[in-house]
């Protein structure tokens, strides 16, 4: 049985991630399907990124990976698949496969082919007209690269690395913020070791933690992902910004280590 | 493996979705359950029978969809099956399908057979003790008019269709408020071209809209299902509302096209 | 096709229940598992407990069941597999499966043997590297008591039986507040019965409920689950607290029956 995964920033109040299943499933009605997430924070294609490069590790190599989040609608934006590392992913190309091309050796195509798509005339709504059709067929057995041309100009961008700016500071980015209000940021545990700095345990000592807006006394841990998050005890740190969008995904962050 | 989808107002909170999907798959472990929402606004039947009405289509002819919204607790409502286009519907009879009767030639049975009911002293929650031994049973190969006897006096309401009401406003009502605060009415493209306007690409010159309580300029567009759907840039129309239930799923809503 | 339940307080915002996902279906691509909730207040065992033992009864026998609800972040908490009436439970040692122990005769395993852990240097989370693993290789054959040693100072813990405190008051406590604002207690039909008080219906008559904080008139009916529910018409009872964290799981609640 063929596992594919969804991952959008549609939510579950709708019913545009239900209507993608169904095309699914009527392209191939024995395709395992799995949600990644549908809270990705709208149109926040970094912070979709930065979810598939998260999950898609931990599934079975060959699987078929779906992910939409695409503030361009309407627009012209070209629909592909990526054949990377044994899985295969579908989606726009607006960058939300940056982790996948930076992990692995990746072939890109752009999907032309009349059979990829629901609607003869033109795909109003791209994530059930064109990708779940294209995933159906290729868990059918369709190649990857009868979908269309490979292309080499296909759009990514960088999340950038972490970087040690002075003595103690590490300045990185914000990826995304939880459920529960903590803050993670791009910052590995590799990364503060290789800076000179010893872990002990998972708690880090800060000295100060400069997170705009933020009021209260902020944390750090090494989480089960291995990124630096940061947090209030028995707390949501953003319940504790002066608004809610004072931090977000993609904000530059700076710790300073307590020694 | 046979599909079945799941609408309800329950939410993913509480464990009744999961008690309804236990009992489904103890009458039938190779059930394929997939969620259409279960973010359907408490009681609203109109919102669910829409959400069901978008749905549907999108699956393999074959498809069991059970259908739960109702704001009869404790009621001696009917559970019914329908059998429609060559899929299954299983719910209570207070108009959830209505969508389902508009579209499709459909028989409808009263559930009444015993093998239908968990608990033979009375069922307490109809989702979990008939809904689901009921769609366990069909998905196994029970006929449908074993169910029960077929019925002809069923309960259906009329969503209104637009209409012109001169030259140019539109009146059609709101089908439902999207997780974005966007406005989703049941003008289809269709019937404004119908009606003599020109439309170019999908978004929609607008004159005034009278949605009652909305502060700031409502943009219109027709969305990914062909309805014309009100929205603010970068924004929630909603938020825009005097208050959060300024408009709702079934309001009346007028727009005044440019030109 | 196994059967696996998933049961967290880990939301689907974030990627934790998609990583636990994955690695399940690594082990074993023929699991079909199901989601009972990932709303369970956020680090509480006594929620997730009462939601599971509300859910387990309705799958079949022989399903896994995995639940992972545990302040203990970077804690030394022993994992364990509990087998119990036939099903399999797989999570933390705190308490999560009190109602298990309860209604069934457990024997219960600490989680030792290499082959369950993900990354033999240390699990980081548990969920994933630890728990995800342990239910795939038993979907796949791996008898309980392989896991490690059989062990008899599990942690449990009661959940306060109702009492008839005077003629016509009855004690009980705070099972969870659902989605639409609702108390749920664990006070039950058979237990009013019990006391010697008629039930006509489902909705009970109330002198007077004592729930701290709540303004307005509570009403209470028995609900589908056989247990005493608190609600205001056509509200939220939680709506009409001083503040929304008045009334909390594990709370003591009194009520009065009018006669």
């Amino acid at each position: 049985m063929l596992i594919a995964t969804l991952l959008t920033d549609f939510g579950m109040v709708n019913t545009f991630v239900a209507q993608m299943k169904g095309v699914m499933l009527s392209f191939n009605p024995e395709i395992n399907i799995v949600d990644i997430t549908h809270s990705i924070e709208p149109y926040n294609i970094r912070h979709g990124a930065i979810a598939l490069g998260m999950s898609y590790k931990y599934f079975p190599v060959g699987t078929t990976h779906i992910a939409v989040v695409d503030p361009g609608v309407g627009s012209s934006r070209r629909g592909i698949v990526v054949a990377a590392g044994g899985n295969i992913f579908v989606g726009p190309d607006n960058g939300i496969f940056s982790v996948i091309y930076a992990e692995n050796k990746a072939t890109v195509y752009h999907i032309t082919d009349k059979r990829c798509y629901r609607n003869p005339t033109g795909a109003t709504f791209h994530g059930r007209d064109v990708f779940a059709p294209t995933a159906g067929l290729i868990s059918k057995g369709m190649p990857p690269d009868e979908v269309g041309p490979a292309i080499s100009d296909f759009n990514s961008f960088e999340i950038t690395p972490p970087s040690k700016i002075d003595g103690n500071k590490i300045m990185g980015e914000v990826l995304y913020i939880d459920r529960f209000g903590n803050i993670i940021t791009n910052i590995t545990a590799a990364f503060i070791t290789g800076c000179g700095f010893k872990l002990q345990g998972r708690l880090i000592a800060l000295k100060e933690s400069y997170a705009a807006g933020i009021n209260g006394h902020l944390h750090a841990i090494i989480n089960s992902d291995g990124y630096l998050e940061l947090f209030v005890k028995q707390g949501s740190a953003m319940a504790m910004a002066a608004d809610d969008k004072a931090v977000r995904a993609g904000d530059k962050i700076t710790i300073e280590l307590s020694g």
